[in-house]
Order: C-alpha cells, then sequence, then structure tokens
C-alpha cells in the first residue's frame, strides 16, 4: 500500500516516538509505505524540523548504507523550568509534611504527565551517553526508572531489600544507611544485568546517599559502570554523604527543618543545561 | 507561529499520543498551530484515518461548543496475537524454571517494547469504561500498572505489604494469601485513592487470587468500585481461586507442573476481543 505524505508523516512521528535511541533505516520506511528512498529523506526533513521547533527531541541523521534515523528525546531549559516551577508550588503545599520531617509525594510521582516530564528532564543530561539499563531500588524509585527507561528505550532493573523467590540466583552488597548509620542488604537478580552495560542509578529521594552508594557497589559487582545518579528530589543533610555533590544530579530540594516545607531547585539547572549552556553561548 | 499542514500533523500526533483519552479542543490546536478550525479540523480527518489504518487506536471527535477530539489507544487483534506469540516463545524457555515451580520473567517485564504492548492489550479491553485509578501491590506489578495508566492518562496506586513513613496516614486490609492460607496484610496511602473512583486491579501473576481479592477489598475500603482485574500471567491453580474466573483477564497461561514450563495463551482473547467479535462481525 502506497502511502500518501501526510499519512507518512502522521505514521512515522508515532512509530519514532516509541522507538526513541533507535536507528531506524531508510528502507525501513520505504518498505513500509511502499516510497522512494528520497521521498522518505524530504519526511524525515519535515519531522526533524518539527521536533526541533517544537522542542520535542533531535532526529539524528547518520548517513550511509548502515544508516537511518534516531529520534532522540529531550527538554529544553524552558519548558523543564515551567515544569519544575510548576511542580515546585504542589511540593510546597504543608499539608504534604509527614511525621519526623517526611513529606508526602506519591500522588505527584504517580501521575504520567509528571513522570514523562522528570523522565524527559534526565533523559536530556544523557543525550549523548550510552546507556544500556536504567537501575534503582524497590519501590519508589520504580516509576522515575520506568519513565526513563522509556525515553531512552533500555530495560531498567530493580534491586531490592529483600530477595524473592522469583529472581532466582541474586548478588547481594551490604551498605550503611546514610541517614540512621543501620548496615543494610540489597539484591538483584544475577541474570538482570549483564557484564559491562552503562547503567543509570536513578531514585527518588537522596537523604544520606546510602541507598545511592549501595547501588553503586551493586553495579560494580556486575562489572559494569555508573554513567550517572539521578534524584527526583534532594533532602537537606547534616554530615556527610555517601556520595559526593559532583556525582549525582537533584531536580527539587526539599528543607522540612523547622517542621516546615520549603522547596527549591536542586542541581539539574547546571547538571543538564550547563555543558549546553558552555558549549553553544 | 503559522504552521504548515505537515508542522501541524507531526505534531498533533506527538500531541495526541502524550495526552491520550483526554478532550482536545478544536480551538487548542487552532490557537497553537495560528490556524483555522476548518484546516484543524481537516488535519484531524487525516489523523483519524492513519491511526485507524496503522491500528494505532480511535480518534475520537465530539461535537458542539464544547467538543474536541479525543485519542483512544488501542491494539488490533493480529497485532495483540502475534505479540502474544513472540513473549510465549520467550516464556517458554525452560532455563527460566526456578525452584518451587516459580518462574523468572523479570527480563520481560522490565522492557518498554514489552509493557507497552501489554498495556495497549489490557487498555483495549477498557477502551469504553471510564477508569480514574490503575491499582496493584508493590512491586512487580507496579511496571504493568504504570505501563496502562499510562494509555488511560490515570494515575496508578501502589498498595504496599508493608507501610512507610512516607505513605502518611493508611487505610488496610486482612487477606488470606490463596497460594498458602496465610493472613497478609495490605496498606494504602489514605490520600492516594478518592472516593468513587473507578479502579482497574492489575498485577503480574495470578496463582491464588488473595492479592487480588485483598486489593479488591482495599478498593472498596475507600469507597471506589473495581472495574476489572488483569494479570499478564496465570499459573495452574488446584483448588478454589479467591476470585472467580469471569473476573479477571491473563494473558498467559503458566503451567510449571512436572518441572517444565509449559506456556499457552490465557483468556484475553475472549475478554478483550470476544465483545468486539460478538457486536461487529
Amino acid at each position: 500500500m502506497k502511502s500518501k505524505r501526510s499519512a507518512r508523516l502522521i505514521d512515522m512521528t508515532r512509530y519514532l516516538m516509541e522507538n526513541p535511541h533507535t536507528l531506524v533505516p531508510l528502507t525501513f520506511f520505504a518498505e513500509r509505505y511502499g516510497s522512494a528512498k528520497s521521498s522518505i529523506s524530504e519526511d524525515l526533513t519535515i519531522v526533524r524540523q518539527t521536533f526541533r521547533d517544537r522542542g520535542i527531541g533531535l532526529l539524528e541523521t547518520i548517513p550511509g548504507a548502515a544508516g537511518g534515523s534516531k529520534f532522540i528525546p529531550y527538554i529544553l531549559k524552558e519548558e523543564a523550568e515551567q515544569f519544575v516551577g510548576e511542580i515546585k508550588q504542589a511540593l510546597n503545599d504543608q499539608s504534604r509534611l509527614l511525621p519526623g520531617g517526611y513529606i508526602y509525594m506519591a500522588d505527584l510521582l504517580s501521575r504520567p504527565y509528571i513522570l514523562r516530564q522528570i523522565g524527559r528532564i534526565i533523559a536530556t543530561q544523557y543525550l549523548n551517553h550510552d546507556i544500556d539499563a536504567v537501575m534503582t531500588v524497590a519501590t519508589k524509585g520504580i516509576p522515575i526508572a520506568q519513565s526513563i527507561a522509556n525515553l531512552l528505550n533500555v530495560p531498567f532493573v530493580i534491586a531490592r531489600h529483600d530477595s524473592r523467590i522469583t529472581d532466582g540466583s541474586t548478588i547481594s552488597v551490604n551498605y550503611v544507611s546514610g541517614s540512621n548509620r543501620r548496615i543494610e542488604k540489597m539484591v538483584l537478580s544475577k541474570r538482570s544485568l549483564p557484564e559491562e552495560s552503562n547503567v543509570l542509578i536513578v531514585d527518588d529521594f537522596l537523604r544520606g546517599g546510602g541507598s545511592a552508594a549501595g547501588l553503586s557497589d551493586l553495579v560494580k559487582e556486575f562489572n559494569c559502570n555508573v554513567v550517572g545518579i539521578s534524584f527526583f528530589a534532594e533532602g537537606v543533610y547534616n554530615g556527610e554523604r555517601k556520595i559526593s555533590a559532583d556525582q549525582y544530579t537533584s531536580i527539587f530540594k526539599i528543607n522540612t527543618e523547622s517542621d516546615k516545607i520549603s522547596v527549591s531547585e536542586g542541581n539539574y539547572d547546571n547538571k543538564v543545561y550547563g555543558y549546553l549552556d558552555n558549549k553553544e553561548n
């Protein structure tokens, strides 16, 4: 069936969005639509231009016989700032304060729109990195890990504090919880992560950094590499964290000292866009 | 900025895909692209046609002043069958067998493509239902819940076996685990589910149905309604399940008796497409 340009553009957009970070050969689209490669090439130029104009992402072109197009989603600084502003306001609601200075945010981290925008911000930082897997520890980091994994089109792996029968053989590490100095354990199914994978670690909240350090150790036990560590939010921590400030990215910084929630931006602006600022301006 | 049709079609496709089950007024697109409503109307006709031709979903048109377009994603029976066939083969790998007749499938339930297709199949069954939230119990059901929630554009809520400080106040139920007859507990944060919500329950695996029955009780404790219960897979269960056969949908049926994995299709074909078959043929 030969397709018209309008139908091709719609289906291509859908296909590229569902298959980000994947090299799609020109011939794939040419066969899919029964069209000449030259027409497909023109289509892709229009898609590329629109994705750029609308801040959707980069449509990279790899020339040559083994070439094709690769959609790399990102979020522009302005859209990220607007989103962060919205969520900052939502987090600043004093009714979120829980005993012990904790903050209720499960409602936010379960909404598809919010998870997608968080994913886009974190994915933007790793635009040019090879990432093979996203890793988190059960349970609150899972939705964030899944959202990023979707945009990077890689699997996500879930470490646990207790191993389950359904994990099969596991590898475990012990780590010192940063906030209460207890020895904790973390396990990951042996077959969930191939050797030499490049791993992005994510979690919902950074306190003392014990979990993040534990996850990093676990990555090393699998002979894999940590590409980065990203958090939805970080708290205020008095003492030395188990991971250093240059190692992680946080979107929000939440202070609940003196029994009042006060939310500001984390270091994401510099971590995600600082490099671009230095390079492009 | 006035947009050309080709750019409008690309951006519209992206916008509709990111905002499924949402009524988008004609005026929203007209303003976004600086175009006449009549042009937008023509664009939407092309999008609707392509979405249908490619089996992407339904673009519903609601006429009148308060009207607009609503994208309802689905998966056609043929594409679902092909996907189910692929995964059946992957599950039938004997190296997945774990002690006690359990089966390793975490690698499959962590890949974006697989989770999206599972979500599309389950979402297709509830095309015409009002669903306000997707609910699961931590942790293995979470990725499936998130995938469906994405397509239905509703929040997902996560019950737990142990409550955490960050849940705030919780409501709990006790239930009898179907498979080992132990009394278990399940808790859900009080503010995570508004009264009278219509809830779709999902989980990765159905054995005795204890968890699903517990989740149903929890839904009722919140004065909400259970719209349906869906599983990635069901096992073979000798005895009476806590939920009846007409209450649930399963995509796969996995038999590990006699220490061998044997995978067949669950009841999804009839549950998801039976209604359409009766109606349309």
